[in-house]
């Protein structure tokens, strides 16, 4: 490819929006574009990096038994009906209706579609295991999209679904196909990829992973003993705290406690460490609008995501103050003692429960208790004790006891042990030996691809650009002449770009003939790894300059050296990622 | 892949509401499953086959210097505003709102989207012309999708945009892309695609080309020359009419015509042929509600593409009782003769305005004029005479004058020179040598994939399946094995799939091990090329079988030439296809 033909414009500066570097390289080198909030096109640039990261999916995909579908970008609504998401799927659930005003929907995922072929087409146990697989387009009406490729409305994703008779083959399956994310994420050249129990969400099943590119702009913390045996998302990372019951119940009393309104102020006011204190949040399940009320110790903070699957609730939202008041309950200062627990959802954290004489607020303006202990003053029949703290960094690993670490991540993929949350609702059944009927046991497997070109950028880049491994990378090797306009440049350069096409390298020739300095920042946004100079100087030895993209010193080859040192570099490199 | 592992089911039976062979076919075979009305999923199997289509599109458009990008399915309703579709375009563009009630549309056709790409990639006459294309989703909101994959909702199609400086630049380009197609429709094994003129229609530009891929359920009419010096399609397919005007205009006359209300009632009645009458047809302007007179000789009936075209509606309908009262006209007995020209269009075919002494509607129950001649008694300042008339087989070829042939054809591609109708609207333009600011001069290129599957088989099949050309079937050879539960039989057939598939090619192997006329009734709906079949019988003689799909005789090959015999077979079919 002629750089002079390549459309997608390389631009100096950062968009105005772009807050990670991903973002700004994409636009910046000419990968892509944006058409809408959080709605891309690729540039063709872009798409010769997706076009490579597909081809190793693809392959691994393929490796362990999958087979290859595509399915709709436009479902029919009852098709979510049938799984019960089409109501407890918020609106990032796009909905509309086609002009028959049958109502539709934008998949975003799609176990409801591959249910819905699997259901047909496999019926009988000699059949599973097997895994269906698509990249596809996949839209998310997300509220606010950012960080350009990272989170995005309208996405190409690599989802796979598999099926199986029994419970033991599905973690079978699993731990293959966790393997083969490992080995894609190698191969896509990801340097620090961390699989990490999750939270399965809205998804649903009992087992879930996240592969997390850990890097400082990453949505998601992430937990880990320093060993890395334990590795867990903050969503559902816990840790081994030691509580301990005081040795008596010191009698409950009403204290004043003017002014104080955070654990901050009561504890400082009172004398005692935030640990002897005990908050009250309410929150609401977002569709049902339930009130929840979650007890927990001062020094901890409530982990939403925990909470919501303790409350069973598919979304939370901070409880409105009319809320809390129809209750019983006043807003800032709601106590857990007489609560009437018929009218919400009661979720205690171990920290409150395995403490003791806590103060807690007094659900009356500048008042609190004293001495509250939660089996002898809480109606614990109508309250459900669990973890919904969140984990510090610093805290107990609950593997190895030891200080547990934090770094941020991106999600690239995800897998899940599904079950039958789908297969069970939607009829998708097998016949066993004995010609029983039992419905299929499921798992999920995820991959963004977009966001995995952009977390590749995040792992691999310096101040100039992107710094492609030569898998995924849009061309092997750059070559670059200066001086084009002198025909000796000009032979020199065509020859090498034209013998190594020939070798079967992929190959952008930089024939613009613009200054040197112009030429090379557009190199370094385009992150190729290897880049050959023929310029006056060069020629003047009869040399070219070839130098990796990862490092900033170049060597000098002789002209004719040129196509066996570029090849074999690129086919040692290449080598490195099959 | 062993076709005991194959997800998609083989089925005996015809769909209920297939029509078509090719429907048929790929819901029997187990390539496509229904989701939604004109809404598919791909089976493994018709995945495979569309990949090979798709890479056969994609390798012929980066020979043409096409640059592959991928722009997004929902789209900003904003982008056609500008263009002005967003107006004019019916109830086929899926309208809707996002979350923050921003209007969205589900692109359908992507020149809107691909201009916002060049319109700030492309900005010197130097980078012209260059050609993007794109793979991706379509949605087309179909009132009657229908015939399977050949009238659906959602399709992939490949759309490529050209970029010109001028018009004679397009041309070339044009001519470049129309050889392209060739082949790419030869290389997917299509036997019988004519390029023929078209109708721009909603794309606008003046110069178009449908490939019609030619067979009897065709949704289009294509009239030609024996010799195919001359190609069109009925939507605009002339012939070299000759009229003739009467010696002499006879004076207007009302005449009492009784229960006379088709041409054919009148004609009898008044003892004069068809051709001596004169027709009124009332349409409307689908979008603006304007009446539209149609006035045509009583042979001819009108052709509303080119009505369409001559009005300049985008889309037409039949004009209700209430419009054609309203401009002071009976319905059913609308008169041409002292019509309100003012409150309508009124286009008149050539064929009235060049004959005379028509009996034509008196505006009256019952009575006809007779001797109508249009300069004489029409508001010829007021009407447009041009040619609205559908061609009937049999009339003169405009070009050879030899009687015109009729056939109908699936269109699998088209081409049109788009000229400055996108890029003057939305602002693409470029800076010539001297600086100065034209609009660009734009080509399209659309292949439906999807279609051109289904096209296939509707050229290539027989009673039991499709016959697929070798370069787009889903595998290379099928090798049945009857009797595999003999070890003998194993051993021999496993062998030969691990041989071949060793060799490089791709085997689809049947090991299923049931009766010998279900295996193969399996076969022909799968349409491999090449078929091995190992059996007791076969094996008595060492040998196995060996046939091609299209055709029924089998040879007996010895067991150990099988490898050889069939890679040659492949590598000798593949070459037809390079």
């Amino acid at each position: 490819m002629r750089l002079s033909k390549l459309v997608g414009r390389r631009i100096k500066e950062d968009p105005k929006d772009a807050k990670t570097v991903s973002h700004k390289f994409l636009v910046r080198g000419g990968y892509v574009r944006p058409v809408s909030a959080g709605i891309y096109s690729l540039l063709p640039t872009g798409k010769r990096v997706i076009a490579k990261i597909e081809a190793i999916i693809r392959e691994e995909m393929n490796k362990i038994d999958g087979q290859e579908v595509l399915m709709p970008v436009v479902l029919p609504a009852e098709l979510w009906e049938e799984s019960g998401r089409y109501g407890s799927v918020g609106a990032e659930l796009l909905r509309f209706s086609d002009r028959n005003n049958k109502p539709m929907i934008l998949g975003m995922t799609h176990e409801e579609a591959v249910v819905h072929l699997a259901r047909t087409e496999l019926t009988s146990y000699r059949q599973l295991p097997a895994m269906l697989y698509q990249i596809q387009t996949k839209y998310r009406d997300e509220a606010r999209p950012r960080a350009g490729l990272i989170r995005v409305r309208e996405f190409t994703m690599k989802d796979a679904y598999s099926f199986h008779t029994d419970q033991a083959d599905l973690e079978k399956y699993y731990a293959r196909c966790h393997e083969a994310y490992v080995r894609i994420f190698q191969r896509l050249g990801m340097k620090n990829v961390l699989s990490i129990e999750a939270n399965s969400g809205m998804m649903g099943g009992a087992v879930s992973h996240e592969f997390m590119a850990l890097c400082d702009c990453g949505e998601d913390t992430i937990f880990y003993s320093p060993d890395r045996q334990y590795r867990a998302n903050r969503e559902v990372a816990t840790a081994a705290w030691k509580f301990e019951k005081p040795a008596a119940a010191l009698p409950l009393e009403k204290v004043h406690t003017p002014n104080c309104k955070t654990i901050e102020e009561v504890a400082g006011f009172l004398k005692v460490q935030p640990e002897n204190t005990g908050k009250v949040v309410f929150y609401q399940n977002a569709i049902t609008g339930e009130l929840i009320c979650a007890l927990i110790r001062g020094d901890f903070e409530v982990n939403e995501s925990k909470l919501a699957n303790a409350a069973q609730a598919p979304e939370l939202k901070f409880a409105d103050d009319e809320s809390i008041r129809k209750a019983g309950c006043v807003p800032g200062f709601a106590s857990i003692i007489n609560i009437d627990a018929s009218k919400m959802k009661m979720i205690v954290d171990r920290s409150v429960a395995e403490s003791g004489n806590l103060v807690v607020g007094a659900n009356e303006a500048d008042y609190h208790y004293i001495n509250f202990n939660y089996e002898r003053d809480c109606d614990t029949a109508a309250s459900l004790v669990t973890d919904i703290a969140t984990v510090r960094e610093g805290d107990p690993c609950p593997v190895t006891g030891e200080p547990l670490k934090m770094e941020r991540g991106i999600e690239v993929g995800n897998i899940f042990q599904l079950g039958t949350k789908y297969s069970a609702p939607m009829g998708c059944n097998y016949l066993d030996v004995n010609g029983k009927s039992h419905p299929m046991i499921m798992g999920c497997y995820g991959i963004g691809v977009g966001r995995a070109m952009a977390s590749v950028i995040e792992q691999s880049c310096d101040d100039y650009g992107p710094i492609w491994p030569i898998s995924i990378a849009p061309w092997q090797v750059e070559v670059v002449a200066i001086g084009y306009d002198k025909p000796e440049i000009k032979a020199a350069a065509d020859k090498i770009y034209n013998d190594l096409q020939a070798a079967g390298v992929e190959v952008l020739f930089d024939d613009r003939g613009e200054k040197p300095g112009f030429m090379f920042s557009d190199a370094d946004l385009l992150g190729i790894p290897f880049r050959v100079v023929v310029s006056p100087k060069t020629m003047a030895e009869n040399c070219a300059e070839f130098r990796r993209r990862d490092c900033r010193d170049a060597e000098r080859i002789a002209l004719d050296a040129v196509n066996n040192i570029a090849v074999e570099a690129v086919n040692k490199e290449m080598a490195l990622y099959q």
